[in-house]
């Protein structure tokens, strides 16, 4: 990926500083320093303009159809591009300073500087100018999008004369001649238009103020956008003289004066915005009028004041504070802030991939808002998540009627939409992905159990759920060839680098969710409200047998395990593809999707973001830990982060993991993506995916919030260099504060009644005014111990019984070739006796041997008495139990419970692993970090012993401490020579060390 | 499919006859009277126009670019459109009488009539005409493109007035105003261009002559048309009096007259197109000129005979003749006379998906000409095949060119073409069909095999054989997960109702061959070209090492067959899609390509043309008869035959396994596909690729003619209503002609030296003046036995066994349980035993158990002796031997052959076949066909005896006389009680009659 240029704000936690101008900046300072209010968005342009920028103002949802174009088109295609519109642009003010007209790619910059204030949510400009002839002025700028006007906007613009004197020209205007960009070969960015969309209806101008009125070709849109002005002057020498006229497109205003040294000139313009998505078209004018009346009669203060409470209120839920780290603080603020400007408030309006800052992806919605934008706006304003949830149920309509022409029964929602028409251009990456059902439905159950705002349910939610699993249902099929396992085919799952498989693991998981909870919902409904489910039922035709096939569906749907390598394959194919040469692939060869032809691309086992790592983040109590260490561990080096949306799950997965410094890399990459325009397209616009993905990295990642079936959990763990992080969540009607420090994490409830939660396994009920503090410093909670060579030595039993084999069949075996056998299993131990004896025996007669043998050791550990268990080790879990520290065995062994009963300890031991279920043994953590999970306890405050390199490896790969018995073991946090030097108070201090070295 | 409209052609042998107009027709007579050599195409337009007409005149390889737009684009696509133009229209001729215009859409038809004729190559007019004012006359036309001077072309055109008198005005031009035809929504058709891309560059008449040039914006190619007119006249009053002149993008020459009853006046108009792409731009126009006056200086009466010599010797080698349907043999006429007006010679050139004819598929190239079209012209104009197979060498370059862009070594040939650069605008099903480069590469074995020409070698063919095999071998990869069997993944294979596969089944098949052919000339060069094959490697880098690699690709290369099925799989995934609803799937939906989304129809079992049927046509010998039998029965239910390429393939499979009604079914869809406007798109232009068919299902079906490794043979067999079938070859510098009768067939080698072929698998040598003729009357060559019941009885073996099984385990058996295992195989009878005993047995004890009781039965046939043999069998196998008819044993049984040897008939015994490789025991006839196969005698030269239901089955679908033994045995074609009555005279007589009722 390319680096983009250096940071260039100074690290001002509350603000984007730019403290010069920089030419090769401009277009992505007019993204950075954007206003917006989730219906109006406006780019940080210049008011008086500048060589090659991108002068925008976009309206959510406010946009133009334009029928899509395709090298060869074929049934069901999506048939029109959407695109939102760069709209009247009413931030043009223009000066003529002696007839010397101001623009900063002429004259002389003195100073510039602009500030977005993130606090207030105002942009300031200052800039001094010397003009070509020598005059010189400075010219000072606030502008605001009002977050609490959702029509108005407004620019204090003023000029002051630094010398001499000279007539002073400042033409304010509404410019109908802007236009959208064109499109580049690059398909992230937007598509040209055959004629402008926009035809201006309407002109007029009376006075300081004026108004324009257009209307799109193909949607027939109604957009007015009407403007004020405030004058003011001082010490002018004349003047100042205001007029008004029209031509073409442009409705404008002109102040004239006579300056000298020291006059000012300021004019306040006042703007609002109004569309026919609102208000009927005819009306839109006179909404527009009576809007800026009222603004304009509010006055600036006033709008000043309710920017900074509405910010203020945001920032009380929502700000998340990181000591240590001023530029990712920066980072993390702007990010939130963005979010708040872009997302869509009125139902009717989702949050684009670009917000409200610029045209990349047309303005479009994806899954984006579901899984990466909601969980931020859900946990910190619940009413903006209720909005952009209400939103998907507006277009539910429409997702039924592709889902028909797509073939199928219930709703399909469309991939990319701002009306809710399918506009994805290249469906194996747009309507392949049917995941899209699923991740609405994900966020709606997340929306429900976290808000507990049961409501939506009946208005239109309960269908959405119904008609989303319907699709589900239909669209697998039961394969024979797969044991009649529910197989979803030819879908294309998040990760874009391969498309049209089957059984996508994701897909697969996530409508599983989707099935269930529609069949959960519609049960819970006829217990709570029967008369709504029967109105739905007869609505859209359903019964109780089709809530049967969901739940068949579910259960039997295929899940793509690979046994030998114990992940979670992305999909049936991915094993058959080739690898990619990542050695032989310049770094300018990324993103892959610019350098190679898609074909090349789906071949290889390489991922644009991790697939299976995001379905393991959201559904996170759907596998294991040591699968999730597996599947992280197998893809993430096949990972190019191509997407903006996949450093932020690879955050999340890293910190459950324990790797805390990829996290916190991973991080960095999302918390200033735009800031530091990591991927070289800022100025087309912010990722929003990627802003919320910062919110999801500290909440999800660092503090390792959880949100399983509505109950929080936290496992938190600071990166190196921070001292504390700060956040809250909206969570069921209260505000709870969680402050994570390097050792502790205080959990305040600051509104709202007592919540069950739980940390690092633990669960609390913090109350109002009493805040609960827990240390994060690892505990021993737990010592899992080997079997063999570390509880008992049944290496002699294993001689005994190979020696009696040995000898029934007569091959040479002896305590030389037995030394072969440490640590082998079975049937592997055969092959190397019978290799030893230069023997070679049919498979079906190695079986019966190795179980004979098998039948000998069993009769001899029949012999296992309590004085076989080696020294030290009685005392040791004597110890251990009377400390409350609990004790699991970790044995590959499957006759390990018999031996433990044999011995006495039985009753000791907590747990004991089936080792008939591990699927990867040692040194692949699983067998470890099952103990720690079936006890709940972290793996952290575990400690693990064994004598075998192998197991060594096993305790270090689930983040364990490690003791070691014998010599040679590399990678031991201890070791002892013996079992009877592993003595409790130094396995606890030695402990204790490792533990305050982990936390940092 | 649609069933388009009834024929409405005279079946006349020689001749396309329209007798009455009819303008619904307009469009698919204007295909159908198309006149073209290979490089000039005509429309059979009116001269007049009609309204709603497709006035077309196409130069082939004479094409404009313009960039393909995407809904969204990615790296690599295909960058432009090419589109072959419809250039000036030279047939343009109006006629005026007494002020009214000559228009078949005003006034009255008194009669009309064309003529196309096949074998003097010339469109023939007449239509007598009253105009709105009562005014008669009679226009006479007769059209042709010149078959021996590519760029001329002459109309004899004649009007006489029938009544009364008046002024009658002609003016004769070239119209170069016309263009191509605008897109609709289906895929099929081309695409407008934003421009008109041709400019006039000059115009000029002076005379009776007048000239066009025009030329290409984008391509730059410059076309010059020229005509020259001369006028005869008759009984005029006054005149004629000829003027020309030019206006924008036109040359006319006028023809005023004064005429009366039975005035005539007679334009003979030649016309020349000549192009850029043979001549220097700046040329073209005197080029045009020289030709045009060539042609007049000739005068028509020349071209007349000069055609009519040049289809003499085409339909010399070219023509098929079936005797007994006149409609077919019409539909093969014109399908043979229409490739040859539409194949390009100049080496520069091909053949286009639609010939000259229409403007369908935009005048591309595919692997139509290859895998379709080259059969034909291989054996019927090595010339012309020659310049095909040139073509592709031309354009190496691009092809290299292209592999790289698609991240490959070596070269990889387009989807789609005219220039040589990939023009296909959607991937999935263009550029992913690889096997383009295979299908080439086959082409030219074949060509290379059937003339003994092996020049192209020298001229480019070499190194295309490398650089294709170079790709495979890039394109695949040895995938551990399939054993390291060399892979090719993310392709799609000819059925594109299914897409981005891996393994494609064809694709694998045909690439092995490419790679083996490739290596095998590379070391054929080694020994007899040396110096030119170090010239190859140096050029394009080459080494013996990677030849090496494309013989361990070849060898490892994935084939994937399903042993349960015992059929090859079409791709990896084939066996995962879900069923497709024929039966609730309307006539009207199909194609199905034009009614359900990609995703859809890929999601599922079905096809548009069958893929795997397609290699065993190909490669016959790859194939099992078991195999391809099986394979068709799989994939043909699932065939929609949407493509027009499906049902000729069809044909030659069904013909092979015998199925000869569906042959000639599906034939009769392929010979008059275009006459009988089959797909309902014969205004578009013809199929080629199916007309080539017609001769395929003629040649390779119904007469059974194979080619592989350069030797032919034959096994035909006529459908039911024809009397004879009769074509010629052209192999090896010899003409071969086969004349096919119900009962027999004639080999006569017209020219060259005696040739080596096999007829019905006997090897055969006609020589000049010493033919052939062998009959196709199935005889008795071979008996194919089962053992059990038929040659001996072990049933009381396998009792005793069971017996003794039983009783050693404590199971309860009888005689009664005995008779529910007849006919059961081992593990199954096991089962019975059990669930009769009420009893369970893990997997392993009762595999252990079966083998158990196989030991006891093979003790107990140890004890066989020839007594044993069933009565009567010693004598009827004595017979068979005596009449040199062959023995073969086809038993399921592993023990057959040791039973066989205790018998002590294992001498009398040809073949036994081994049991352990069948993959799917009776009722599929594998077994049966692998005796005949083995024996190398034609299935039904052979005879099955049973004893059982589902044997009697096996032989009846391998084709064979069925001898049953017993009661009770449906399907036999003779029944006797008891061996002792399989009397060899009688199963000779029977055998006979079911013969003579086979051939029909």
């Amino acid at each position: 990926m390319s680096a983009g240029p250096a940071p260039i704000y100074p690290p001002d936690p509350w603000a984007i500083r730019e403290t010069s101008f920089d030419p090769a900046q401009l277009r992505r300072n007019e993204t950075i320093f954007s206003l917006g209010n989730g219906h109006l968005g406006m780019r940080g342009n210049f008011e008086e303009g500048f060589p090659g920028g991108v002068v925008g103002t976009y309206i959510n949802g406010f946009y133009e159809e334009t029928p899509i174009t395709y090298g060869e088109i074929a049934y069901g295609y999506a048939k029109n591009r959407q695109v939102m519109l760069n709209v009247a642009d009413g931030k043009a003010i223009t000066l003529s300073v002696g007839g010397e007209r101001f623009d900063l790619s002429s004259g002389t910059i003195l100073s510039s500087e602009r500030t977005l204030d993130l606090a207030r949510g105002v942009l300031h400009r200052r800039v001094a100018w010397r003009s070509p002839a020598g005059r010189e002025v400075e010219i000072r700028v606030r502008r605001l999008v009002s977050l609490s006007r959702r029509h108005a906007a407004v620019i204090d613009w003023s000029v002051s004369l630094l010398r001499g004197s000279c007539p002073i020209e400042v033409e304010s205007a509404i410019d109908g001649s802007v236009g959208n960009q064109a499109a580049a070969d690059d398909p992230r960015i937007g598509t040209r238009f055959a004629e402008r969309p926009l035809r201006t209806m309407q002109r007029e101008a009376e006075g300081a103020r004026g108004i324009l009125v257009q209307k799109t070709r193909m949607t027939g849109f109604v957009l007015a956008c009407a403007m004020d002005h405030v004058v003011e002057s001082g010490a002018l020498e004349q003047g100042p003289a205001v007029a008004c006229s029209t031509s073409p497109d442009r409705a404008s205003v002109t102040v004239q004066a006579q300056a000298r040294e020291g006059s000012t000139l300021r004019l306040v313009k006042y703007l609002a915005y109004c569309t026919s998505r609102e208000f009927p078209g005819e009306s839109c004018a006179r909404r527009a009028r009576e809007e800026v009346t009222r603004t304009r009669q509010a006055g600036i203060e006033t709008l000043l004041e309710e920017q900074a409470q509405t910010l203020s209120l945001f920032w009380h839920a929502a700000d998340v504070q990181i000591e240590g780290d001023d530029s990712l603080q920066q980072g993390v603020r702007f990010n939130l802030f963005s979010l708040f400007q872009s997302a869509g408030r009125d139902g009717r309006t989702s949050i684009a991939a670009k917000g409200l800052t610029g045209e990349g992806y047309e303005g479009h919605y994806f899954w984006d808002t579901e899984i990466y934008v909601l969980p931020f706006f859900i946990y910190s304003n619940p009413q903006i998540a209720r909005a952009l949830v209400a939103y998907r149920l507006g277009i539910l309509g429409k997702a039924r009627a592709r889902a028909a022409e797509m073939s199928q029964r219930g709703a399909l929602f469309p991939w990319r939409t701002i009306g809710g028409e399918e506009t994805s251009p290249y469906y194996p990456a747009g309507t392949a992905q049917y995941h899209i059902n699923a991740d609405i439905v994900h966020a709606f159950r997340t929306y429900i159990l976290a808000t507990g705002d049961r409501t939506l349910l009946s208005e239109g939610g309960a269908e959405m759920l119904f008609e989303t699993a319907r699709l589900w249902a239909d669209l697998g099929t039961r394969i024979p060839r797969r044991n009649g396992a529910f197989c979803i085919n030819e879908v294309t799952g998040p990760d874009e680098y391969s498309a049209l498989v089957n059984n996508n693991a994701y897909t697969n998981l996530m409508a599983r969710e989707n099935l269930e909870y529609a069949a959960a919902t519609a049960e819970e409904m006829r217990r709570d409200n029967a008369a709504e489910l029967e109105r739905i039922f007869a609505a859209i035709g359903l019964s109780g047998a089709e809530i049967e096939e969901w739940r068949r569906a579910a259960e039997t749907m295929y899940l793509p395990l690979d046994r030998e390598l114990g992940i979670w394959l992305q999909d049936d194919g991915f094993l058959d593809r080739a690898p990619w040469d990542f050695a032989g692939t310049p770094p300018e060869s990324y993103p892959l999707l610019l350098h190679y032809h898609p074909l090349v691309i789906y071949r290889h086992q390489v991922l644009k973001q991790p697939d299976v790592v995001l379905a393991q983040v959201l559904l996170g109590h759907r596998f294991s830990m040591a699968e999730k260490k597996r599947n992280y561990d197998f893809y993430n080096p096949l990972t190019t982060g191509d997407s903006s949306l996949s450093p932020c799950i690879q955050c999340v997965a890293a910190a459950e993991l324990g790797y805390i410094d990829a996290a916190y890399e991973y991080f960095s990459r999302t918390a200033r993506m735009d800031l530091d325009d990591v991927n070289g397209n800022a100025g087309d616009g912010i990722h929003t995916a990627a802003m919320a993905g910062t919110w999801v990295s500290l909440v999800q990642g660092f503090a390792g919030m959880r949100d399983i079936g509505g109950r929080l959990s936290f496992k938190p763990r600071l990166p190196g260099s921070w001292i504390c992080l700060r956040f809250r969540l909206q969570f069921r009607d209260r505000l709870l504060q969680v402050t994570i420090r390097r050792q502790t994490v205080t959990c305040d409830l600051l509104e709202g009644d007592p919540l069950d939660i739980s940390i690092r396994g633990k669960d609390l009920r913090p109350a109002p005014g009493r805040p609960i503090t827990e240390s994060l410093l690892p505990t021993l909670e737990c010592v899992i111990f080997d079997l063999d060579g570390v509880i008992t030595d049944t290496a002699e039993m294993h001689f005994q019984a190979w020696s009696r084999l040995a000898s029934e069949i007569g091959l040479p075996f002896d305590r030389t070739v037995n030394e072969e056998l440490r640590g082998v299993g079975r049937g592997k131990s055969l092959e190397i006796i019978l290799r030893n004896a230069g023997r070679t025996l049919p498979e079906e007669e190695k079986r019966k041997l190795a179980e004979r043998k098998n039948s000998s050791y069993l009769e001899l550990i029949r012999s296992i008495t309590p004085s076989d268990l080696l020294p030290g080790v009685e005392g040791l879990l004597r110890r251990l139990r009377e400390k409350g520290i609990r004790i699991a065995l970790a044995s590959a062994s499957r006759n390990a419970p018999q031996i433990v009963e044999r011995l006495g300890i039985g009753g000791m031991l907590d747990h004991v692993v089936d080792a008939s279920t591990i699927v990867r043994g040692k040194p692949d953590p699983e067998v470890f970090l099952r103990a720690a999970e079936s006890l709940g306890i972290p793996f952290e405050n575990c400690a693990g012993v064994e004598d075998a390199k192998a197991g060594i490896q096993a305790i270090k790969a689930a983040g364990m401490f490690a003791a070691g018995i014998g010599r040679d073991l590399p990678g031991a946090d201890w070791l002892v020579a013996s079992t009877d030097k592993l003595a409790f108070d130094e396995l606890d201090t030695r402990y204790g060390t490792w533990s305050r070295a982990w936390i940092g």
